[in-house]
């Protein structure tokens, strides 16, 4: 027996091992950056997902799962701050897959794609014996409005948008629809809608500069932040590590489903909201002023989770007390390999 | 039984129906173009390759597969007229592949991007069935400088840099070893490279450029062109039908590698040239003077090997007439699906 797998070290292990090969100043945030002019730079993003893996026809048409995987790689951008410029699609597929799933597929993506005016730009079709889908998406973004996680200050806010928790809740009605019984028709719609129709938060974008620039006379401090793809506990945890801060969360403050309130136990709509995933909304780190008015500006679902601060840790507090407070770690957020 | 499966419209039928998710003037190269600055074209390609489709242990090392994907984004690259930005790299891996294999891949792909300054500058990982490796190529071009295969013009000289056929038979080599006793040890190893390691012609642009910029007062005429990656025949068919001309070739003028001397019939030679594939040369329409001076300064392996028409034909004669005229058509080369 030896421990020289792929799945022996997991996505994480393999990563640290290949990072060698990869310039350094590249590697660790949601996508990767390269200057193509003194104005501009460039951000790319890919992922690749796996039939019976990453999708499956249980919970996803092929229509959803092409909206799915356009929506993942937008937000990608989005957590960068960039504009998406395009995207290619590497399809793998079985002999006797029908052509219509193909097309099917396209429809979604492209109907995502729409409401951002991305074009798929290039693509490459080949058989293989399990449906694979990979897409790298391309985006530009000014230099001084490049976000990444690495640059969170001690005393800034953490600003969240939309809710969380919803994807991960649309899920678990798919696979279990004798789960929500008790939740009106329409409030079920919207938690599914919001697991297989994600909306990447490129609107957030012209609205956070707008503010950044009315607020500073000069180039305003880096924005670090991320998306929740892999959960609210993640992206902060990511944050804190990769700037070398912490945080103080108040769990009052995160912004969850108006269907979660009669229907689940509080810990469990905390845990779908802090590692159920997939709710492509961001997280920003951003001066206090700033925060309020971004908030203000996108309504009731963004709200201030917390603050930065110079322990290593990240704390989720309870100001009611009726959950006590709890150190953040990786560990129980989700896994990918 | 319905006719509606992937296989039964191939990869060619499946575009078709694909192509009105996508803009129509994007479609048709060996790589996207997007104008992102005024003096600024992005040119993306993206290649996707599967475990025993696209290579196998066979004759294949890790090493070599990785090279061999590198090169054939570059040669994408390179077939637009575009220098390499970057590229990243999608990997879905069975969980028991053992890690050097994914090492060794990594350290082929890096060998062969380093030749030319271009970094691996992301990716993801993730678990699959089968051994998939999706590599997304990004290189930018001066806007007068994107190489197209529709701008063929008739009276312009057809170019072929390298050698053609050294590539398939370097791989009949591996899939043979028999074959190939008569040839001198050397000759053996050179065509077994020329499959293993191809070279992307990135080298011929700036030389290119220097010699239309030298011999045009006035911005020069745009270069048609492609890459030999699906074969010589493939390259020359594409750029024909594309730019709505035809050619003749002259058989004697199409280099060949020095180790098909006494070791293939004629014909057999003429096939590996023609339709063997995965020599990633460039195959450049140029006025003819600039084509003299091209294949002067590229030395030996580069030549002249027809002209551009206005017929709707692609003929290949043959000078001695020991081999009849022969009119060239897709069905006759390499198809992917």
């Amino acid at each position: 027996m030896t421990n020289d797998q792929v799945k022996h070290i997991g996505e994480q292990g393999l990563l640290a091992k290949l990072q060698r090969f990869c310039p350094a100043e590249i590697i660790g945030d949601d996508a990767a950056v390269l200057v193509t002019a003194p104005e501009k730079s460039l951000v790319v993003t890919t992922d690749v997902l796996v039939d019976g893996v990453h999708f499956s026809n249980v919970t996803t048409s092929p229509e959803d799962a092409g909206w799915r995987a356009a929506a993942a790689n937008l937000s990608d951008l989005a957590a960068m701050g960039a504009s998406p410029l395009g995207i290619t699609v590497g399809l793998g597929l079985p002999g006797d897959l029908s052509i219509s799933w193909v097309e099917r597929l396209y429809q979604g993506m492209t109907e995502c794609l729409q409401n951002y005016n991305t074009p798929i730009v290039g693509g490459d079709i080949v058989r293989s014996p399990v449906i694979t889908l990979s897409i790298t998406a391309f985006g530009q973004v000014h230099p001084s409005q490049i976000i990444r996680r690495s640059s969170a200050q001690v005393g800034e806010a953490i600003v969240v948008t939309g809710v969380h928790g919803a994807s991960h809740a649309g899920l678990e009605l798919l696979l279990h629809p004798e789960l929500g019984q008790s939740l009106k028709d329409e409030l079920k719609a919207a938690l599914i809608k919001a697991h297989q129709r994600p909306q990447p938060r490129l609107d957030v974008l012209p609205i956070l500069w707008e503010i950044l620039d009315s607020y500073s006379q000069s180039p305003h401090l880096p924005v670090a932040g991320m998306d929740s793809s892999d959960g609210l506990a993640d992206a902060i945890l990511q944050i804190c590590r990769t700037s070398n801060v912490g945080a103080i969360l108040e769990v009052r403050q995160i912004p969850l489903p108006a269907a979660f309130n009669h229907w689940l136990a509080k810990e469990q709509a905390l845990e779908y909201a802090l590692y159920g995933g997939e709710d492509f909304e961001l997280v920003l780190c951003l001066p206090q002023d700033v925060a309020s008015t971004l908030v203000q500006q996108l309504g009731q679902d963004a709200a201030i989770i917390g603050t930065i601060t110079s322990q290593a840790t990240v704390i989720l507090q309870d100001a009611n007390k009726e959950i006590p407070d709890q150190v953040l770690s990786f560990s129980q957020g989700f896994q990918h390999f």
